[in-house]
Formats: structure tokens, C-alpha cells, sequence
């Protein structure tokens, strides 16, 4: 196949109509799938299923706990579930507050907290005339919706395959006291995968922010989710990081079990200094009494240590990794040599990141929805939903059985064919 | 007995010195007991112990409901526990969103939603001069915690034996556009046990407030918790209240499983009109993704229906009606005569509230303390921990077990004695 970018307009006209063909077949097909969202698939929540067993009646709970479970207390968690989640995050337990089942709803408590009362003691943002957020693109979508539903002002940050350009975050942070925090998904990261170099991870601790209540909004979410179990890609941690450039406070760390045992039920974290989890705590004694500790006392009896965890995981590798798989598979063979598109090979986490030619991407969803498949839409991996290339979508493999996935997999990259081929006619009629 | 008010100096020094001589028996039986909390006591908690076991690995939870309750979403909640929920609050299944363990954590949400994003539209609280509340007293610690940790300013209203004074309200909101809300526990009232009137319910759906964003905060948290089961008291609907008015949106309901099924692992409600609704769920989009759908597939498959959430609350009648009785009968057996104290006499809920002189309470629950007995904080009924005749304190029964309740109160009537005989000497030395 020669590269579109190559081809005459007559070429492409026949193309065009040759690929409306094949369209016009998928549509009859009448496909109804999902890959939006980064679900896990029914059968990886079925690996979990046998947690629900063991705090039943007859438990002895005590030979697990000391804290009564049932009853009201333990605003900071179970020690056992703190000791769990710690080691996850590889920080000391007293650095962990172990909350509900949503880290989504840690990380909006945070910004929440921090608009009506500051963090240790500063001016509450909302009191502020602006306060802006950097945002390492393409992003989660839900921590921008965070940001944007709070009046935060979003500044892109571009993404390397090592992290985020950290010569801008550098200036920019040490430049402007209104920027008060960046969002980063260091391992995995969502969308595109990629991990931070130790290099990345370095300069971020040692960033001088102008704010003193800059915070690194740590999202840790696939800390254990490898899609090799065997090769692990380990990843610096953000608290030594900060240690060691005198900086204990700048860090903020959030994880949870939605993505290892329910994404229903789980348990979530939040880990920092001393001096931050103290400003937690001390804000959450107004918020609850505590929060579920029968469920995270089940997570503790049910994983038991890192190393149950870890064999957990290699489980879901075990589903998740020939999705990912063949998602590869399909874009290479269909598209590659095409010259239209380029994406990610990730190691770990829920996603693939997909970018096409310049201005095809929301045609792609577009058409991709009107046969049947509904993807995340385009623009969402970035601020305010405008990718100012229309190029990026994000590719959630984790949901669809294997079949679906492919079938799917096959009308996305025939959508990216149709969208280049017109994009480069309109080009070409310029 | 003669009533203390009566007695001359040398009666009371004689009494001074015979009840410190009893005091200090007790110091030397080194008690160790806490009735500072509403807490269930193990025996309540040991009732709802079978539900652990209802949704386990093998349940066929389709049988119960359409939802993944393993996967995300289903931000309101699950349809069926919505349900379950709605029957407890007397309300349609729709006007219902059930979120985690705790109604606690709702209520606060609900103030910082308003501080940050206000209410239908309005400004938020947090851009305005002022933000106050009205406070019936004495009243729930917790409601007034919240307040003031956003720096609403606490009104002082009146507690009549049918509700707070509802003229103080009818005035105080139609005169001032910065009351946005008022506390309210309207069934078996936290401390008092005192249940709303008719009268009162209707003049409050009735409100005419200056503000547009006044809410009425209505705990519903005892709806089910009679003491004596075969007659419950009815409590009028503030929903059907505020329709009456066509004040449709004038209410927010709360209540939780807290003290029904865990204390630790309950599920939570929050109730009101469809637009405040609507207004709490495009909120609690960027919030949570959802909460725990498997935590309330477990209630709705224990409980099924409201029948069986009044079977279960009968079984915490039986362990709960014979702590009040004692405490009520110490009471009276060592109080009465001496015309040294009032006391409620409360059909359900959680708690006595006691009147000792005025000038005493805190005196009372310092003797407690130091004789091994926690009582809840004198002051703590009341805003800013402020009770301006120092006289209210707060009984929580329901946490020792019957022998140590005894003991407790038997303590507690002879601090009240002791800072009661302190009181009438150092009135006689002035």
C-alpha cells in the first residue's frame, strides 16, 4: 500500500468509494459496541468475585483487626488496609488515608477542600482572582472536568514519551504564584501509556513553585497494572523525589482497587507528607465519622499482602493483554503503511492513545458511532474537550470480549481511512 | 428527699461531704466507660451480620437487579436501593440518589457544593459578605461542626416539645436573604427525642424565606428507629409539606443505614425535589463516578423491602428500649425528689437530653470523666460548643451494656448531686 499522503486525487476517489463500501457493510451489521470508558471486563471482575466470601457472619474479625469494623471510627482507615494500599503506593502507612471506593472523589475532595479552606493554612482559591492548573495533554479527561468545574484555569503541557515537558512546567511553576497544582498519571499514564523517566520524576520534586500551596496531583492509578507481569516497568517514586530535594510537601498521591478487585466496590487512597495528611484529617472529621471499613477489612483478608495483589494482576495481564494485543495487531496491519495515524505500544494501564492526521478525529468518532461503536469522545483527553489538532483519540481495549474488540478494531481503522482520505481531498480542493 | 433548692448551708455541706465520700467509692472502682456517641453497641451491630453473607460469589445478581454493581456507574445509585431507600423516607424512588456510608459526608457535600457552586444557580455561598443558619438547640454537634468549618454563622432557635420555635423562623428568614438554611431532626430529635408537630412541619413547608437558595436540612435519621415498635410515631412529610405551599424545592431529606445495618458500612440518601436533584447529580458527575453498587445490593437483598427494615429495627428495639428504661429509671430514682435536673423521655432515636441547674454541666461531665465515665462534651449541643446556661447534657445509652449503663448512670445522677450541692453553696457564699 503506498502512503495516502502520495496518492493522486484520482487514487483517492476511488478509494473513498471503495472504503464508503466496505462502511456501508459494517453498518448493516448493525454492531452495538462500547470502548469509552476504561472499564474492566466482566470477567475480570469475576477474578474478585471470591472477596465478597471472606467477612462473612461467622468471620472472627478480630483475628484481622482490632478496630471494630461494624461500627462507627477509624476515620483514617483500618491500619491493615492503610498497611495494603501503602505498599501499593510504596510509602509508609502513616502517610495513607484509606477513604471510600472513589479516588475520583479524593482527588475532587482535594481541589474542593483546598477552594474553600487552602492547604496548610493558605488563602482558600476561591478567595483568589485566578488559579490555574497545568495539564500534561493528552490527559484524563475527568481530572480536567475537575478543574474546569471549579473555575480553574487549564494551561496545556505537552507530553514527552518520558513525561511532561518539565523546561515549561519549570518556568512556568517558578513564574506565576495562580498555578497551583499539575495533574500527572506517572505510570501508564492515561491515555497514552507512557511511564515517567526517573529523570522526569527528579525535576518534578525539585520544582520551585512561586505558590507555596502548589501541590503535584500524583495520580497513581495503575501503580500495579502491568499488562507483562513479568517485566514490570517500575516507576520513581514522586515522595522520594520531593524528599530529596527538601520539598516533603509538595506531593499529593492518589490510588484505588477499582481497577483491581471492583470498579463498583473498591477501596481508594490518598498519600502525602505528614503535614498534608494532617490537613486531610482534620478537614475530613467534619466530612465523616469513617468510611467503609467492612470493605476495606475484605480487600485486606481477600489480597493480604503486595505479593497478593501482584498474582492478582497477572491475572487480569492475563485477559487484558491480548485486547491490547489485538487492537495493536489491527492498527498495524491496517494502517500502518497507510501513513495516517500513529499511536501508542503501552506496558500497562487501560489505554491506548491513537493520533491521527490533523483534523480526522472527531470524524472518526463520528462515523465510528453512526456503525455502531462508541469511543471516547475526541477532544476529551483534552482541557475544556478541545484538542487544538483534532487528532487524538483515546482507545479503551479493557470492556469488549476479544471478538467484539477486533470487530470494533476493524471499523475504527477503517473510519481512520475514510476521515484521512476525505481530509486530504478537501485538502487537496483547497 | 427534700429538693436541694430548700436546704440550708449546713444540709448542704453535710450532703457535700457524704456524696464525695460515694464519689470517691466509684474513682476506686476504675471504670472505663463511654456514652459520648450514638453508637450501636455490638449486640445491634451482631443483628445485621447475615447480610455480609447474601451477596457472595455465587449470587446470581441479576436476579436482583439489571446493574453491574461490580462495574462503574450508576451514579444515583442502584434502582432497587433507591427504592429501598425511598420507602424509609416516605418520598418517590425519583426523588432519591443513595450514595456511600455515611449521611454525614452528604450533608457536608451539600454546604460545600453550595460554598462553592450555590444552589440552582444562585451565587455561591462563598462570594457572599455572610451565610447564616438557623440552629434549633439544643441540637446535633455534628450539623453545627459543619457550619462552622465553612464559617456559617449559627442563629440560636428556641426547642419546643413540638419542634423549634417556628414564629423565630417565620421571622428570621423572610427578614434576611443571608439565613440559607436551618438543622433539622424531626423525628426522635438528636439530643431531645422531641418529634416534629404537624403545626410545625406545615408552617415550615409553608416558609416564606428572603432567599431564593434556603434549604431546609432535614436529618431524617431515626425514621425507623422506634423504641417501642408496636407504636411508632408518625411524623408528617416535609416534602408534602413544602408541596402543600408549592415550596417544592425548599427541602433537602437525609438519612442513612448507619444505625440500622454498620454504623461502619451502611448506605446513605439524600432526597428532595426534582430540580435540586438534578441540580446534586450534575455536581456529583465530576465527583465519583458512583458509589457503592454492591453495599446496596446487599441492603436491598437483606432487608427487601421496608417490612423488613421495621422486622430488624424491632430487634434494635429490644436491646435499646431497656437501656433507656434504666437510664430513665436512675434517673428518676435519684434525681427526681431533688429537683436537681430535667430529662426527656424520648419513643425512638439514639438519646436523653438532660437539663441539670444551670451552671452545672460541665462541672457534671468533668466528675464523670475523672471517675472513668466519657459523657459527650458539655456545650457540644449547642453552636460553637457554647451552651449559654451551661446546663445541657447529651445521654448516649446505647453504647455499654446493661450492667455498665447502670453503673455509668448510677455515676453520672451523683455528679449531677455533687455539681448541683457546689452550684447552691457557691450561690450562698455570693
Amino acid at each position: 500500500m503506498t502512503t495516502y499522503a502520495t496518492m493522486t486525487i484520482d487514487e483517492l476517489e476511488s478509494l473513498r468509494i471503495a472504503l464508503y463500501q466496505e462502511y456501508d457493510a459494517f453498518v448493516a451489521k448493525g454492531l452495538s459496541l462500547n470502548m469509552a470508558r476504561g472499564k474492566p471486563s466482566v470477567a475480570q471482575l469475576e477474578l474478585a468475585r471470591p472477596m465478597l466470601d471472606v467477612v462473612n457472619a461467622q468471620t472472627d474479625v478480630s483475628a484481622y483487626t482490632a478496630v471494630d469494623v461494624f461500627n462507627y471510627g477509624a476515620l483514617d482507615g483500618i491500619p491493615e488496609a492503610k498497611q495494603l494500599m501503602a505498599s501499593i503506593m510504596e510509602v509508609p502507612s502513616e502517610d495513607v488515608i484509606v477513604m471510600g471506593n472513589s479516588s475520583l472523589n479524593i482527588m475532587y475532595d482535594t481541589i474542593a477542600r483546598a477552594m474553600t479552606h487552602g492547604i496548610l493554612g493558605s488563602t482558600p482559591w476561591s478567595k483568589l482572582e485566578a488559579v490555574k492548573f497545568l495539564c500534561p495533554i493528552p490527559g484524563y479527561d475527568r481530572h480536567f472536568a475537575i478543574c474546569e468545574h471549579f473555575g480553574i484555569e487549564m494551561i496545556n503541557v505537552p507530553m514527552h514519551d518520558d513525561g511532561p515537558d518539565m523546561d515549561m512546567i519549570e518556568r512556568l511553576v517558578a513564574a506565576d504564584d495562580s498555578i497551583k497544582g499539575i495533574w500527572c498519571v506517572p505510570k501508564y499514564a492515561n491515555p497514552t501509556g507512557i511511564c515517567y523517566s526517573d529523570d522526569v520524576i527528579m525535576r518534578m520534586g525539585a520544582l520551585t513553585p512561586a505558590a507555596s500551596d502548589f501541590r503535584i496531583f500524583w495520580d497513581n492509578a495503575y501503580a500495579v497494572h502491568h499488562l507483562d507481569s513479568a517485566h514490570p516497568v517500575a516507576v520513581m517514586s514522586i515522595r522520594e523525589a520531593c524528599k530529596a530535594a527538601g520539598h516533603e510537601d509538595l506531593w499529593y498521591m492518589f490510588a484505588s482497587t477499582s481497577k483491581v478487585s471492583f470498579a463498583g466496590g473498591g477501596i481508594a487512597v490518598v498519600a502525602s507528607s505528614a503535614a498534608n495528611i494532617a490537613d486531610i484529617k482534620k478537614n475530613m472529621f467534619f466530612q465523616t465519622i469513617g468510611h467503609d471499613k467492612i470493605n476495606q477489612l475484605r480487600h485486606v483478608v481477600f489480597f493480604k499482602n503486595l505479593d497478593g495483589i501482584n498474582a492478582h494482576m497477572t491475572a487480569h495481564a492475563a485477559i487484558l493483554a491480548p485486547k491490547f494485543e489485538i487492537v495493536l495487531e489491527i492498527f498495524e496491519n491496517n494502517l500502518a503503511s497507510a501513513g495516517i495515524g500513529e499511536w501508542t505500544s503501552p506496558r500497562g494501564g487501560y489505554f491506548i492513545s491513537f493520533d491521527g492526521m490533523p483534523g480526522t478525529a472527531k470524524r472518526i468518532v463520528s462515523l465510528a458511532k453512526a456503525a455502531g461503536v462508541t469511543l471516547t469522545g475526541a477532544g476529551a483527553t483534552y482541557p475544556y474537550g478541545e484538542d487544538p489538532e483534532d487528532r487524538n483519540i483515546r482507545i479503551a481495549p479493557s470492556y469488549p470480549p476479544l471478538d467484539e474488540l477486533a470487530q470494533a478494531c476493524e471499523l475504527f481503522t477503517l473510519c481512520v481511512k475514510i476521515a484521512s482520505v476525505e481530509k486530504l481531498l478537501t485538502s487537496h480542493s483547497e
